[in-house]
């Protein structure tokens, strides 16, 4: 395998863009990620996207925007894993780029969830679930991370309040990042004051949806024209996993399986351990991802992944920073799009460029999607000279 | 690259199964293709798919059948590129082998269209169009070819007629295909007396809708442990390139770029030529996408496709054998498992296992998937030792 390098970057803000199409929304993204690269052409685009078809009543989604931003005729299609389809798409165009077959691709994830009504989005965001045994029975997405937090809280003697220091981190991170969707802190008070939506999920404990996207362009290390100035970030890592897709098959439902067999093959490739990562953009799709993310990369023992955020080391200052750029809770979780502003944001802070959310020092990145109830999940790390 | 090759096929016919899930198709392809090439797991699960979202209320396929399957914490992802999506998953798989990320993969592209009322497929089948220009505007996937066939006609001075001899090719082919939807011959009465759809597109140019899946179990050479007796199928070129997704943006709409694009990329890879096709299995979808597949293709002329189907040329003893297993009109179009189909086929045909509509010394074999109106061509070339 040749070893792939991330030339480009570029992502929209995640908010309700009524005003732009999907096509727009992704355009902006990949070309402000070939601007960023000094490219003019790529032979691929990879589009992680979830929805499109019932949200947009558009598929098709390589032609449509490899068509729209000027590539017509290269190569072009959709990757989708639920919400860990953006980083599902950069997997696979790193895979083209490293066997050889093509020469640079851009991966782009985006999502357009608000053209979709309350209720209907509901609906579609649950099929990644399993529709014969959990949608078809009415259980949400929230509802089904509902199940997990209180057996997790009662297991393990967690307090509602416990989690509290997660989204107020988010929170406190997004204010400084143009392209969250959310740009106001988060006391306890105000977590405390949430309202209920799937007892013990608050408001506060879940990702709003929202639209977005997000984009990056890939090409081998040895065909690389280096920018002066730019630090140059390579993938050192990078690993997916599934696991039943119905949360009642598993073993442990409290274990993210393919969080940890991911993390484990990712920092093999890498040569690295998780005490190595300087910073780490989990899936915070609710509090309760974040803290079961955290044991299953190996960052805190089984049922004690709170205890970092009740400490403050999941802070860009603390021992390992996580939602740095605002995570999903604050950035935003446009799904098909999320993957890929983690990677993006992780990018960002090896670049050195976030300001008052940068993180020390940062030399080894992590980025960890996850598809559906940790049913799929993809590890991406990322290093920089 | 690594050099990969089929270890083994799997395939349901395609049908109205109305007893069977989308997960209990796309299982029985894939474990049929495992017990083809007597492995018991595979590092990844890439599934070709367009509207399991909308038709089936289940998105998230990698995780799904990878679970059902037995093959739980494998990789596992979706690809779509609307009726080139099987192919497309092929081609990923491939990559992802050829790479050295992946030591075994299986593509299963699969589609349960049934499930889906007879309107509703119809405007998700448009999903694949341009849902602004051409979607929105009330055109269907066969007013858009019908459009295209009529423009073709007049350009070049084709009758209605002379179409008649693709579909009976595929019929007859059909006849001989345990797995193809359809069994019945079809003659020139058939034909021409077949209800119009949108003309000038008869229901015998119109390949039928289905459920289905098709699979196949891919390997690099070097670690192949051969099976005595089964000829060893290697993949010697895989392509793919995209087209503006609206028709009306193409400099010429007779000519489908997209095939030409991929088709020479796979040839150059293979070091062949048209003229080295023993078998060609193309996107039949339409009469006229046959046609215009042979010549974007290189087998005929511009405007002269008809002419191998009038001289006979493209039955299994002609010159260009296509849709040898029935093609898309007799076999059966389940879009995102089509192209899988052909695949599959192509592997048969090499394997020397068509009996009836075998051709004969068959050693090169191409697939051609077409995704959209021509706007997403994967072209793939296999040869036998």
């Amino acid at each position: 395998m040749r070893e792939v390098a991330v030339l480009g970057i570029g992502q929209t803000r995640v908010d309700e863009h009524w005003d732009k199409s999907l096509r727009e929304l992704a355009g902006e993204a990949v070309l402000a990620a070939m601007d960023d690269a000094h490219l003019s052409a790529v032979d691929a685009i990879y589009v992680g996207n979830m929805m499109s078809g019932s949200a947009n009543k558009q598929q098709h989604l390589g032609a449509y925007i490899a068509d729209w931003v000027g590539m017509r005729y290269a190569e072009g299609l959709r990757i989708e894993a639920a919400c860990g389809s953006g980083a599902a798409a950069f997997r696979s165009a790193l895979m083209a780029v490293a066997s050889g077959a093509l020469d640079s691709a851009v991966a782009v994830g985006v999502e357009k969830m608000t053209d979709s009504p309350g209720a209907e989005i509901t609906a579609e965001l649950a099929t990644a679930a399993d529709a014969d045994y959990e949608a078809g029975q009415g259980l949400s997405f929230v509802a089904l991370n509902a199940l997990i937090m209180r057996r997790y809280m009662f297991e393990y003697g967690w307090k509602k309040e416990d989690f509290a220091p997660f989204s107020i981190n988010a929170h406190a991170n997004g204010v400084h990042n143009p392209c969250a969707r959310f740009h106001e802190p988060l006391d306890e008070k105000g977590y405390a004051r949430a309202p209920m939506v799937a007892d013990p999920i608050n408001l506060m404990d879940a990702s709003p949806m929202g639209d977005g996207a997000a984009a990056a362009l890939i090409v081998p290390v040895e065909r690389l024209y280096r920018q002066p100035g730019v630090p140059l970030v390579k993938v050192a890592g990078s690993a997916a996993a599934t696991d039943t897709i119905a949360i009642h098959d598993r073993r442990d439902p409290l274990w993210l399986m393919a969080a940890e067999r991911s993390a484990r093959l990712a920092y093999a490739q890498a040569g690295v351990g998780p005490e190595d990562i300087d910073v780490f953009e989990l899936h915070d799709a609710f509090s309760i991802m974040a803290a079961l993310s955290l044991e299953a990369a190996g960052f805190a023992a089984r049922g004690q992944g709170p205890h970092l955020a009740l400490d403050g080391e999941i802070r860009p200052t603390g021992r390992v920073p996580i939602a740095t750029r605002g995570g999903l809770k604050a950035r935003g979780h446009p799904v098909g799009a999320t993957g890929m502003y983690q990677i993006v944001e992780v990018v960002q802070q090896l670049r050195g460029d976030c300001g008052e959310t940068q993180v020390p020092g940062a030399k080894i990145g992590m980025a960890q999607n996850i598809g559906g109830s940790g049913s799929n999940i993809v590890a991406h790390i990322f290093t920089v000279d």
